[in-house]
């Protein structure tokens, strides 16, 4: 691929929509966003470098990885890159020292996709233009395709440019589920950053509206619980089993009475729940995967651990084993005035943009916290800004897309927000 | 009083059904039995000469016991005796050894009443005849006020005779519940004892059959569980709380699943549940009062450890202490052969008995086991024997009443199982 | 008793602490406060005539009432109203019409105290100075003797004056547990009312300072749960029983879980669950009492109907049945501004208070919504406006006292208030 | 394939052992013996001559039956037969009527084979003799491949011979789960059967003793149970949502709580739970396998009742709906006196085998009832024997296998059962 100065926002959206990988197995991604910097002349560094392996949550099991690895193969991944990023250690920087000496300004793109299988039909617009998923099952449907192309858009416009000041892009994997920022974060690759920009398309807010900051994104923790009992003849003798599937049952109930009693705003969700081999065995396995959620980090610790005493409580009361992982988790984002307030006033300054002072309010959650807190940590500050994009169906639908006229306009916007920052 | 050599064992029972006593506080009951065996020329023996005070189960507190022995004296209690029998040491006995050497046998009455508030119209015979319950609330429904007028009736019968051997007249606390037995065992009165003899009115067999063993009798324990939060406003900081009650609820439910894992026959129980003290107020406190049954002991066990497990696992995932006391508990009655053919073999010369071989089948529980299992454990042997007595009401009703031509039968029974056993 | 053209009304605060009554038996009370504007010269309604009986929720059983009138009348209550207030109908309303036409601004005051054992020793204020509560475990803990004793003073204030306009003193019943307001409101008796003030002492808010209204009152709905099943011994045949005490605790386990399907900030207590009889019978009977809150009416409701289902649920599984009554429920609180700001203008001009605009922010409940609600529907404002009141210890707690001075200082409030309103 | 005056019973176990087939899709197996059967020149009958379609429980979906279908023609399933036992419809009956009139005999001979995965090392007899199952992940480890060798080999030894009377032999699909005799026995295939006699092998007797009857198999019901609610996001509006994990979580719950209010003896299974799709979407979908086991119908058929009723309760009460579907179901198997004895009659003249008058206890349940009630309800009498066999591992585990000394010495007692019947 020959060294560009310019790069289609829009068509490498469109490559990378085609192409979707879940978290820790965004190999052809990544690799893609390594092989552009490095032609572009960034610093690049990937995969241990830039985050640490045990740090992460919820990484897949190692055949999974195989498999998905063999997958990026066949789609055409960039071989060079593959090794560093081998194992789930999909994090990708570049870095741009400017010749004159100024503060550090970062910026966050996520790279991963989701398990939600693509519409089929021509009404929805990556059909009928040929560019949707060939990933079956896969889909980019939260918009993290337009996030990274717009970061690497961002890193050809800066390329051979000069400011005061160094930028660093970070493209980090399995930001769904909570997984990838904490890993990033523990590398120490923000430490020096002084100001950090995380990007999210859409989230509700229309095209050429952006607003600079957000509120009532919640902490959150993700666990997953297996159980372990005895199985036994449920007819013949059920009491030489201890029954694993009774002990998970009890423990959703239980679970759900906690939220009240963590703290205003807490909630506790068991999304799956599975158990047991045969009607007539006294279950020996079950396993459930559970979220909380809360307007701050300390609430949803005391839910989080209300809740793993409620899972060892009904395993214990009937002799069943139970194991807890956590495999996701956020703290709530907080965002700086100072940064959040560049963003406003870059957009007011951005052909077909209009910037907003207020926060954009929401109630999910977001793993950037973690390396807003870092930088925050050590000195610096950060925000959260969402581009607006309409979208003809929500995130995480199978409908879901994004309107391409808002990738353009957020290059230029970043573009400006680090101009501004290192003049 | 004067010496007697007959007991009027009907006028005795209706003295004692007038003045019912719950266990541990049977002190006008055990201090008339103490008086009368005294009176008859036996050894007597009560309170700490004839149980331990730490192995009692559920005994009431303080202000209960004195509250009932100022009860006691308004309603005529021997004072001589009371001082032995205070602080709820309610048990007594009374020895007569022949003078030729022979084997000991002993028998046991248990003294107590129930909280069962009697029928008050005169189609009740003890309404009519005028001897119906003079303390409001407590009531002779099962039967004991008979088993402690036989058994002084048949110290009146042995008194002045002369046998091989030795006689123990053993006047039992707290059956109810089962909760003095094993106080008594543990005095070591029934360890040289050769043959133990407990028998029970009624228990649906008609006036005129006798037993002279019983099948079935279950294991049992019984627990109290209290349970203590943190008290918070409900609708401003539940958070702030700690819910006794939802505990206690978590638990019962979870208490219902465990029966069919400790094995076949087993069963469970919450009789009680009393929690919180006002609507808008996280509980605080909640107490529960439980039983486990089944039909051996190691069973019962197996199911009074899964519910402490269940107690202490629904309490911990609330942040919620429980203190669990063991208030009562049995084991499965058994019955050895010897003692109960020479049972059925006296029945058959009594007039108007008929023996039956066959052990009477019963579900309930009985702390006699902790004195047979005792003797056995010494060398000895014993039954549970079954005198019937039919009652227009169930047990436990407050229209139970006994048949009263039970009694003066009962009596020549046992005196003839005693002289053929000591002959 | 001699007409009054001035109350000491921290005197009449006394001597309504002094005899506390609890809802819908506010018997001396009410009665008082009938006397004292009849002596004044207002038009007085009562009972029937200004709340409608089927209206009331919690209304106690017929041998409570009885024996709360007949403690009032050993309390000295004021025997000519006794009879209108007879069967818990304890509202009372005085009118005053000024002479020139304007405007109807009415007041509301509640009258009930709760079952709280008044702190006994010297430190406690109303001890030390001869006014603590006279009838065993009651107690004015909330200040709604301050209430009842500033709405008296100011009908002496105002008695005699002339305004442009009316004026409605309303009495309340049952105000704790939402029991008593709606039966007012169903009266009509607000119909006319252009503007309506209810106030409360306290709340957190210091001595001297005013807020015109509030924010943050949940709606609540109060219920009471009877659950019936079916006795059985629970060793010997527990199929023949129907256990309620299973039944209902289910049913808390299932009701902890709904308030997050219910909408943001919804609540649910358990506040007292009572079932059962006996270690091994199968519990025939179970009560608890509940009760939902939430930031509105349609929230609460929402709850509401999913509690009942959730008893309903859990009783029929088990052959169990349960009866649901409503002994409670209030909307949220609206205040409107205009009456707020009259009120907050109005402090601004007694010396030693300080209005304050913005609304003070609690999260407990009230029924004063009724009447709010009701004044609004037929055209007019109000507002429920809180005035400082310094206490040594929170409200429903035994060491609650009220800051006498704030007393006067409210009597000033309000009768500028009134007086603003119909100048 | 030639006709056959005699069949090697072992090679034709060997080769049914091989291809193992489930429930309903017993296409090969039950082709294999509609061949044999004619070829020896039986009347046959399959599919819809000896079953009704609808009375069928838990019959896989449509794809699933085509799939093992297209399996066992893989397997070389006799083509001809195919079409009858299409659909599902995998019974197939021969009749053999003897010249001289007389009583009708029938015996019943279970074709399904279970979802196990044999073990695979040399240690297993089947691997090293080379007939293990050739389809992975399915296993004859129930020794039904016995059974219907058994059968096919007497049908060999009775044709041509002639006797006083009919035989029918009947090959019933779908044993495992309870499926598939009620729609055997509702065809009316055995309404003039005058003996029934249903074989088992194994069960824990070991080779060369015969039961010729049983007790204790255990009355059943299986039930599947399907939640559908309504899905939403867990962390922006749980309130939209209705969940259905939790309903089933609570039901399953509500479930274990229920066999000791059935009676004595009854048992309840959940065997498989499985619920939700993703960590933060409250749950849409529950489905849950559960049974029931008592030791008489009356008994199940209350459990069961209880069951549905704490299904619907626990859905009911969070908007869930819930389908519950009969998938499986067996009365008590009650053998008559009469054919019991002459199968211990039989046996005794049998070499190598010992008669035992005693049935075998076991506490599994069967569907063999429905035949034997069916059988008694038209005048005739049956039993369930068992022939024991020794086996190195449990019935239902992968290493289960059957001594093939008991199959000729099966067919030997079977072959003069039948004779002493019909001489």
């Amino acid at each position: 691929m020959a060294p560009l100065s310019e790069i289609d926002v829009v068509a490498l959206r469109r490559e990378l929509h085609a192409h979707p990988e879940l978290g820790f197995t965004e190999f052809r991604s990544a690799a893609r966003a390594a092989s552009l910097l490095e032609a572009l002349g960034w610093d690049v560094a990937a995969g241990a470098e830039v985050m640490v392996a045990s740090e992460r949550m919820g990484v897949p099991p190692d055949d999974v990885l195989a498999e998905a690895l063999a997958a990026a193969r066949e789609h055409g991944a960039d071989e060079r890159w593959l090794r560093a990023l081998d194992g789930g250690m999909t994090a990708v920087a570049g870095t741009l020292a400017g010749r004159r000496p100024g503060p550090v300004v970062a910026l966050r793109f996520d790279l991963d996709a989701l398990p939600v299988a693509e519409a089929a039909d021509p009404g929805h617009v990556p059909v009928r233009e040929g560019f949707a998923s060939r990933r079956p099952g896969l889909m980019h449907a939260c918009g993290h395709d337009g996030h990274t192309a717009i970061g690497l858009a961002l890193a050809a416009r800066l390329a051979g440019r000069d400011f005061a000041g160094t930028v660093k892009l970070l493209f980090q994997p399995a930001e769904e589920g909570l997984r990838g920022a904490r890993a990033v974060a523990a590398s120490g690759i923000v430490d020096d950053v002084d100001e950090l920009y995380c990007l999210h398309l859409g989230l509700g807010v229309p095209t050429g509206v952006v607003h600079g900051a957000v509120s009532g994104l919640l902490a959150s923790t993700k666990l997953r619980a297996s159980f372990r009992g005895r199985a036994a003849h449920a007819g013949v003798e059920p009491e030489a089993g201890a029954n694993a599937l009774l002990a998970a049952a009890q423990a959703v109930v239980a679970l759900h009475a906690l939220p009240q009693y963590a703290g205003p705003g807490a909630r506790l969700n068991v999304g799956t729940l599975h158990a047991g081999t045969g009607l007539n065995i006294v279950p020996e396995r079950a396993e459930l995967a559970m979220e909380t959620r809360a307007p701050d980090a300390a609430t949803d610790a005391r839910l989080g651990a209300a809740a793993r005493a409620a899972l060892t409580g009904a395993a214990g009361a009937l002799g069943v084993e139970v194991e807890i992982e956590q495999v996701g988790g956020a703290d709530a984002v907080r965002c700086d005035d100072g940064p959040a307030a560049r963003v406003a006033a870059a957009a007011a300054r951005v052909r077909g943009l209009t910037g907003r002072a207020e926060p954009h309010a929401d109630s999910g959650s977001e793993d950037a916290g973690w390396l807003l807190e870092r930088v925050r940590a050590h000195g610096g500050a950060g925000t959260y800004l969402v581009v607006g994009c309409t979208s003809p169906s929500g995130h995480h639908t199978p409908r879901f897309d994004l309107d391409e006229r808002a990738l353009p306009a957020a290059v230029d916007l970043l573009e400006a927000v680090v101009r501004d920052a290192l003049r």
